[in-house]
């Protein structure tokens, strides 16, 4: 059995997760998400965020959450603003435009859309021929596995409020982002400067589910009924409710996400130490080195990961995930391969 | 603690089901129900189908099953066939006219479509001005706890085929249907006459999560990649597949829902020997019967369950649904109240 | 070649605007209903209604109206509440499920939807698992012919004020009701009750077009957007005010109705005369006699008309229409085959 | 009352089309494109095109014919390959995204997206997270007045069907590619290689509406039931039958666009002679000269016409757009103002 790098969804839930619906299943519970472990997982998360008014809403997955709050937000006619590398761009199957929306792409740098390019975006789009932009969609972390600063977001933030436009971030990997050594934001802080967001669950230790947090108070009425109209809204709620009541407790969800963006660092640095360059600085739990492509035939015998893109002729790059549960045995092997 | 009747989703899963959880948790494994489990579940389900050809495709919840079906197999301007009661028509939010499609409702009885009222749909749209019906949906368990004989079900699908109709079967309580003291059908009958349908685990012991069976080859391209636009595809796909993998071994399924219906049927008899009547026939896990509101107000001191309807100024319909996790001793002390 | 009864849009467009259109035809205007006819045509509708506010728009036709007014004022969980003989759910192929949104359905009484009935509708629907009945949507005439009573309307306008409805009347036969002997609204005064309405012109004197009128405030942010993206906005869209503009001129779109109701009235007396009964009132230009099917073949061979529906074995139901250009003399030679 | 280059929908239709509107005015015909003018003016087109069995349908405007044609070609998780100039991209408020396709863009050249771009959206999409392109979308000409000559097309053809994509073309202004002088393709082969197109009227000397020309089998069936749902079945189809019908008598049609073309070409030459050079290749009768700001500011004060964009500090692109009925008097004005 090769040990993978492929994702950080390959492994099942934390204990302490299994362990809480383990203890909490024989228990008659109220379903759609009104059972108490739901209620007090949403009541940490508020807590966390520091919005005693923030909406807390579990759904199974990142391209439903997008899906749901993007046709939630928007009248038929708005558009969204995204980089090119976005997620709901390349990888949701046309998603969002299901939904009736438009998404307007734009190169980004390092994954994240600037603030030149949202305003470069309102101003071209101006009369009824054409959409009106309305939602800047962001990952946070990237697609690259790149971390937005606290000084890119707050100028991405100012940009939007200027233009009356919404931010609303994918969080599918914000532990990632939270735990990252680069990182000098706290969630607190993101939730200022974000409408609306999700705390990715599935990719930082949860068996499945996301947390889609709405901050802006207009965004909030009539969601739950978006939710049963899109299929989100699940009958045994308490399942992901139970998983962020545990993910939320004692620093858990940061802690996992620091072990996985650890992991991928102590990769990255011997991948450096060896040489070797990367599409995008290394910053969180995803990595992406430029491999000759001998090399990667000879890891691929010992170990599974994706080929993100060619590089030249004779050079791929790689992308190597580490997750909460990525063994430190396992980097050094695969570093002793270099 | 009041003991609830509510639904058969109010506990959390049948312990096979968590330990096989826990025991494949360090496992790494693929995503997105390309998992060893997974592959075994849909193999077991097809065993039990007789149809090696079936897809089997594990979704989130029964909306989410319905829409995905329905928005991929039909074409814009088609629509759906049910009956007046169907989850469809009445519970899911407008989540079909959200994939754009027009469902056109008739009367039924006992919470069936007739043959006869398919095929006055069918003759009722005749030109361009109308939708073309392309689609009957039933469901099995009904929504008002009633089950499809083998004859009901022969005659709704000759008249599908000799109109070029599909028959999809919403199986939320499917167990329950085949358990049902009054069932004459196997899976593997039922697979004969459907095109699709989906075999329901939320309602019947499971944590999350139903199984779409795609018999009709014509339905089977690229649904993935609609599973995808909508939301559907779980990145842990895992946390499905195990689930279907337990409940497909050593009949657990059957077990399960016989459990359920013989509660219920518990109940239905207590009832009628205490001189109750039933909005319709007691044949499953969900039950309706009529009763007085001052003992519906004594009961709910001690039980907690949902009032279907007012039936006149003295009486209300109630429905009492049980599940693989009633107490028999639950049942008894409800009986003891009348 | 017979003459026909079938509809009322057989014939082109009376001949005043034949000669505006004509007469403008060198004129370099704007595209877009941006053109001076069309902001005249506004000017007067708006002068006929006594609302200085209201927004008018011109579309193409009956349907593009409706799908895209419904589209653009609905959230995506909202519905539309309809008696089971409206144009949407009936004759549109799903247009209005094509924008995402339910028609709840109620029997109506001769066409026409009742308060008591939309109370129920709103009744109905109390959570998240169910769609939010947000629009009323009804036609004058209706679809049988019939026409709204001013105390009809206000009573159907009440209990949609009282509940959060917004009311919206399709006017493909505005003129026709307007005009009605049994009338007892002027335009002004329908505009009162109404959001939003409209004015219908293919079925009363004009070649193409429908004069959207959108009374409520919060209708009208970006609906030329709605317009453009539902593909509503026509480039010449002179072609369109320019016969808004002639028809409400000197009464003129009245009296083409007048003419319309009149020669239907004087087949509907005769008919009577004649002993025959009529499946709904006649009181526009649409009327229903219940023909022996005998007496229609003998018809058939001079006249066309369209066969509404089976009555019972020995007779049917007829749609008998008349228009602007009915000549009297057709209607004599009809009237005498009896 | 200045001269306007603004576009070519500035004037009515051409005389023969409003005397044939004139002359039948008084016909009883039938609905929604069944009467005689709309079949014969499909036969002519059918003629023309040398496709006996191509299905012809009438609708009114350009952006209703593409999404009217998308929406019902594309299954929804498919696809569009535009260039990012394209009128679907830019100019239609999210119209296709309304239908539920996203359109994938790439650069294009002058214009026209080529063979390579096509191959490499089909190369990056290769799994059920990301769509399925399946429709090739080009407009001749194209949005920045260029045409494709019948090796470009043949090449765009080739890469469509070897990758199973289909090939649909906007002729918004297809009389003035077929009409240019660069042109060498007649209609009939620009039908081989297309799957499906429409031949524009609105700005070529109509009052209003398009043909939508269906070559490929497999995409003709229900057609007229997407028309329906999407608003597009005209009640007096006649109106836009009649104008074809004269259209495509007696070569009408091009002598129209080449009557534009020459206009066009005059202002392009009598620029060229004054210095000025141009954004693209003028070929037809759109052309984009760059042009002083302190000139525009002169020609304004006498002409009518838009900027495309700015060039540098001190030029900016002009589009002048010269129709059927531009005046050469008109166009001597412009350039005596050089």
């Amino acid at each position: 059995m090769k040990y993978s790098f492929r994702n950080d969804y390959s492994e099942g839930a934390h204990p302490n997760i299994l362990k809480a619906i383990t203890d909490s299943n024989s228990e008659q519970l109220d379903g759609y998400g009104e059972d108490k472990y739901s209620l007090q997982a949403a009541d940490r998360i508020r807590k966390e965020l520091n919005f005693p008014d923030a909406d807390i809403h579990f759904v199974s997955g990142g391209t439903q959450s997008n899906m749901l709050c993007i046709g939630a937000f928007l009248r038929p006619y708005e558009s969204v603003i995204a980089a090119q590398t976005a997620h709901i761009e390349v990888h949701e199957a046309g998603a969002i435009e299901f939904t009736g929306h438009k998404i307007n792409i734009y190169p980004g740098e390092n994954g994240k859309i600037t603030p030149e390019q949202i305003q470069y975006a309102v101003d071209f789009h101006y009369d009824e021929h054409m959409v009106v932009p309305r939602l800047v969609f962001i990952s946070n972390t990237t697609e690259l596995g790149t971390v937005y600063k606290k000084a890119e977001l707050e100028a991405i933030s100012a940009v939007c409020r200027k233009n009356n436009l919404l931010l609303y971030i994918d969080g599918a990997r914000l532990g990632a982002a939270l735990a990252s050594e680069k990182n000098d934001l706290t969630l607190a802080e993101l939730a200022k400067y974000a409408d609306a967001f999700y705390i990715g669950g599935t990719k930082n230790g949860a068996l499945i589910g996301e947390a889609v947090v709405i901050i802006n108070q207009e965004l909030k009425s009539y969601f739950r009924y978006n939710m049963k109209q899109k299929g989100a809204l699940i009958a045994k709620g308490r399942i992901i409710g139970i998983q962020f009541n545990e993910l939320f407790k004692d620093n858990l969800y940061y802690n996992l996400a620091g072990h996985a963006n650890k992991m991928a660092m102590k990769l990255a640095v011997g991948l450096q130490a060896a040489g070797y360059k990367f599409l995008s600085e290394p910053e969180s739990n995803q990595i992406f080195p430029i491999l000759p492509d001998e090399l990667i035939e000879k890891l691929y015998e010992k170990f599974e990961f994706y080929i993100w893109s060619k590089y030249d002729d004779r050079n791929s790059v790689a992308r190597l995930v580490c997750s909460w549960a990525t063994g430190e045995d396992a980097v050094d092997q695969f570093l002793g391969e270099l």
